[in-house]
């Protein structure tokens, strides 16, 4: 049973492509839903589209959100909070979708005035695409959201975040804290670009695309990537993300060493736990 | 327009995977086929399914085929071929499925008589299943057929074998040298395979399958890996695979090494070169 109040003004800090599906999930569940661009072309779109109610490229509507959702670069948010810490209406809650946490989620919680909170969530959705056009609430189904407080956060405000995640349709929502959040992100989105990039750059192979199988188009698709906010996504993360590429660096060269060498037993056990482990990552039907 | 004979006498020796769907495309298209293999509930079972016409777990049935495919594991193709050079019928083409090509053609061109021809394709298609059972000659469709001719091949038999490609339905047919060939699969499936296994032994990563993005499935789906039939293919194309194995591991150590340093501008131009090269890989809809 969802409880969150429709009177409530929200805002979109950042039309892009999660801002403009935030709006357009948020919109179709009947709530009052405004934005900010900087781009003015971005906020006509939404207008014309009627995924929003009102859009600005100024900052005059933050005084009247209740609400606040920052839908902005990793790099910005932070700097975006500390230059209108003074506009936010008391009582306002205030979230995120950015895909690293520790690195800024402390230092708004300091910047922030009392009277408002921030409660951090990252909803893993995304696409290979960019901008409000191509935004659509579709993007959630199937997809995680996970809410990440801390110690600062009250239960009211853990509490409208979870239900944000169910009313925008994410499929799985969970609590993790900032460092479980940033180790797990590491692991399973940042080596992954990674590697796909490295996969890619590591050959001029061009002249293979012929001879391409499901299994290299499925490895690289994610090659295809926003240099500018994943250079950002992997400095504010950078701890977690060297520890693992120096753990993944290492297996691949004992696989290596135990291909030089012909090491069939050890190949074989690394190959059927790679499997067993595989085999727990299988959607259910 | 397609010439082969329909009158000729198919023998397939292995109804595995590929060794079914081979059957079962074959005798969709009205040829007679038989059926050689060492269990005799995989033959019971194409017997009672129709896709093949005779099946035996003796080798009774090479003398009467005109076209033989080989459709076992990496290691046994040579073997099976010596240990039968006395039975092939005068005139009989002999084609394989195997992923590797320098380690086995010349030595089979070596063995064979005369009057045998043998001309290496390999089917670029499979599953995350097993047997024979699984079989269907859909795995075909969208998928690569290569052919892999030698200085020993008469035009005849390449252009058979480029025939059998487009009569099981694949959608590109291509001839390379085997040591083109050893050196692609080394890349786009056997470099992607040793990846996709270290990914998923790298950590210890059953606690996160409840926060693993499409991504990340992706990368790893190929995971779930035939541990015998890769570790003999890994083997027998070994020099091909280090080459690139440690050309990868190269590139992951300069993008780990720009994101400790943080060097944005060598780190964005990496990515930018991933996602143009990336672009090319995509399917015309």
């Amino acid at each position: 049973m969802l409880k969150w109040d429709h009177k409530d003004n929200i805002l979109i800090v950042g039309l892009g492509l999660i801002g403009g599906s935030y709006a357009r999930a948020l919109k179709k569940q009947g709530y009052t839903v405004n934005a900010i661009d900087k781009d003015p072309d971005a906020i006509a779109y939404a207008l014309e589209e009627r995924i929003i109610d009102r859009g600005k490229t100024d900052a005059s509507l933050i005084q009247d959100a209740d609400r606040i959702i920052l839908a902005l670069y990793p790099s910005l948010v932070t700097d975006w909070i500390r230059m209108h810490r003074g506009d936010f209406k008391s009582g306002s809650l205030l979230t995120d979708v950015t895909g690293i946490k520790s690195a800024i989620v402390y230092e708004i919680q300091k910047i922030l005035p009392e009277d408002a909170e921030f409660i951090a969530a990252h909803p893993m959705a995304g696409r290979e695409v960019y901008g409000v056009r191509n935004s659509s609430e579709k993007i959630f189904t199937g997809a995680n959201y996970i809410v990440v407080p801390t110690e600062k956060n009250t239960p009211d405000a853990v509490a409208w975040c979870r239900e944000l995640g169910q009313i925008l349709g994410f499929s799985t929502i969970s609590v993790l804290s900032p460092e479980e959040h940033d180790k797990m992100i590491a692991y399973v989105s940042q080596l992954t670009h990674c590697i796909a990039v490295a996969l890619m750059t590591c050959e001029d192979n061009e002249h293979l695309k012929d001879y391409t199988g499901d299994s290299f188009r499925d490895l690289t698709r994610i090659a295809n990537i926003n240099a500018d906010m994943w250079t950002e996504l992997f400095f504010m993360n950078r701890e977690a993300l060297l520890e693992y590429m120096d753990g993944f660096i290492d297996e691949m060269k004992t696989l290596r060493d135990m291909i030089d060498r012909q090491d069939q037993a050890g190949l074989k056990a690394k190959m059927q736990l790679s499997s067993q482990r595989r085999g727990q990552f299988d959607r259910k039907p």
